[in-house]
């Protein structure tokens, strides 16, 4: 039980992995629309004014303002329309003194004019006049050149995610192909003497693997590859060579330790010898999740999390999501949460972070945060579950009615 | 201008439109490990107990707890060691009375055991004898037989999102297929004489398409398929040919609309040339948004949103996610918010509703929301907000320092 002597809390436990990540992030070109939720490798700056034209607002006439200044229903200002701005096309007509043009939205603004009266204030008069019932200021239903986003203008920051919109602004200057982030190819190791594949019908005392498939999507969530490696029994030396083939062929290695702590402390040998500087924590004071082990082995992180579902699940959002993060270069980790006010007292020992599942339920304006307590060694309280609330370090828990941060699976 | 006559309050017109949408829900089989995110298409039942067998949650020796009542420190029972159970193999001992068996965690528990007694709470007196300080209660660190689920038990309902844990959950009864229902694909039509492909060049009075990438992105978002058909100028036949050919080829139709009054019109045109009933909704009481059109043709959902980004992507969000959830039989529509303090007032006026972009900023422990106004024309607002808050139908604005709900992009 090594463990025992040398936990960290979590944080700190993060923050000595983290020390020791590579910090190069491999890049990528990839064309617009593969890129959506992909990370930019690069800072991405405007090459050209956007719009590059002044445009209308509104489907209407294009005037200079000043000759509308005064306008009413009683008293309308006459102007002669002197053409049409035709959709696509360059203005090639200019709007002269008490003249105007008629244009659409989105119609390129003719030179002369600095502004666009919309049709509804505006009446024909005959074929060549119209009047205008109420005044528009300069600028008034134009979009200014570079008004949306000028040519040298930092568009978005190496390291954010891509959303759909940030691919609509790409698409609008024209960057129809991008450097972002690789996915990471992420290694996964089952072992247990008594665990096997899912398909398989288990004899007496087995059980069927559920970490590989929770990890495998936990993996797929947060953007990245897993790659499968299967379940390999409790011994030593086999674990120690499917391991050093993930280590050789994946950016990261997650090891799904037996539970028992004989197991455990064989995860943290093999770990250890895969390579430099080897195992850097072994336990962590949380629950679940204490018998948590980070290391790195010449540059690739290895990871062995407890065997039991919920300690697994934790323990991948508190250590691998971040490095998932820091790896591929992410300018934040996205973590949603929800705010919920608790329905009965939490307890918690000091001195270790507690995360207790919750689900929520909707109570008219307010969401309620239902702890739902079981034996981390279940996978069904998880999925009855909505989310994990944390009970601090330092706090002896929590008590009902408080409001709380729910962190939703 | 017809719109203006019939708008209709958003949630009227989803309505409508829903009335119109087919119930029938298409299905396929996929393996578990491709099951991330999808909806199942049926209610799942547990085909086995979980565990069916007794487990246990500790290292350390199973019992009659009975033997260890009123054990302590200073007066130890003694018990007989009689054995050990190998992990993933049947316990062929039994633990009769004042007899332990040792196990680890995950271990079946023999037969005549009803609890195990932590190792901590042990020594050994010699090889064959052990002593324990601490009575245990019947069950005590025992995953009894079916205590995580049980077999005919419902396990997930139809229309579930399955998220990781659901698939570790299956992967644990050995469901390694399952059926959930089929991606949609969604064709997207951008139109507008002045729009070109993003990348080309735009001449005087063009701009590139920025509603393709981003819808693209969106319907991917919702889980589904974007099939993009290109840009096609404002002529009645062209765009009737196209939207017939997406019609004939896709689920759902999307036509991302020209911003004039007179292509807007000619969008709801063609969506009604397309079948039965065509065109429902044509207007809708929302800022920015309100030249929407919603219909159906023989059983195809069909959508005009407008072309302004910021509009494009309110009313996606509004019409076209539900749809897309109601025709995948989605249990409910994900809908991300957070709760944040408005930095300004909003105006808005009655009887429309209204949403505007903010940024969220952090602020200690509360989460601001500064509004960020701008023309709805421009997409880089968009990119510079992190969401959008709702001013409701019958409200006249929200006030600073009101608490909102923030719908993160």
């Amino acid at each position: 039980m090594k463990e025992l002597f040398t936990v960290l809390a979590p944080a700190d436990a993060y923050r000595v992995l983290e020390a020791h990540l590579p910090v190069a992030v491999q890049c990528e070109r990839v064309p617009l629309n593969h890129a959506l939720d992909r990370l930019l490798a690069v800072d991405l700056v405007s090459p050209t004014d956007l719009p590059d034209f002044a445009r209308s607002t509104m489907d209407g006439f294009a005037v200079r303002a000043a000759d509308t200044f005064g306008a009413s229903e009683g008293l309308p200002a006459y102007l002669a329309v002197a053409g049409e701005v035709l959709m696509g096309t360059e203005a090639d007509i200019r709007a002269g003194a008490g003249q105007a043009v008629r244009i659409s939205t989105g119609g390129m603004v003719p030179e002369g004019a600095d502004a666009v009266v919309m049709v509804e204030n505006t009446q024909a008069v005959d074929a060549r006049t119209i009047e205008v019932v109420r005044p528009v200021a300069p600028g008034e239903n134009v979009l200014r050149v570079a008004e949306d986003i000028a040519a040298g203008a930092s568009v978005l920051p190496r390291g954010h995610r891509l959303r759909p919109q940030d691919l609509g602004g790409l698409a609008a200057l024209g960057i129809v192909e991008l450097e972002v982030t690789r996915r990471l190819r992420v290694g996964i190791i089952a072992s247990g003497d008594e665990v096997v594949p899912p398909e398989c019908q288990p004899a007496p005392g087995q059980i069927r693997d559920v970490n590989s498939s929770t990890v495998a999507a936990l993996v797929q969530r947060a953007g990245h590859q897993p790659v499968l490696f299967g379940i390999v029994p409790d011994r030593y030396d086999e674990l120690l060579a499917t391991a050093q083939q993930a280590k050789e062929t994946t950016d990261l290695v997650i090891l799904s330790a037996g539970s028992s702590v004989s197991t455990r402390d064989m995860t943290a040998d093999v770990l250890n010898a895969l390579g430099q500087p080897g195992v850097l924590v072994h336990g962590v004071a949380l629950r679940p999740g204490k018998p948590t082990v980070l290391g790195v082995a010449d540059g690739t992180p290895l990871f062995g999390l407890p065997g039991n579902p919920v300690s697994c699940m934790v323990t991948f959002d508190l250590f691998v999501v971040p490095t998932l993060a820091h790896l591929s270069g992410a300018a934040e980790t996205p973590r949603q949460t929800v705010r919920a006010r608790l329905t009965r007292n939490i307890p918690s020992a000091a001195g270790r972070e507690d995360y207790v599942q919750v689900r929520l339920v909707s109570d008219g304006d307010e969401l309620q945060a239902v702890p739902v307590f079981g034996k981390s060694n279940l996978i069904y309280t998880l999925i009855r579950a909505d989310g994990l609330v944390k009970v601090e370090l330092d706090a002896g828990g929590l008590a009902a009615g408080e409001m709380v941060s729910v962190i939703l699976f």
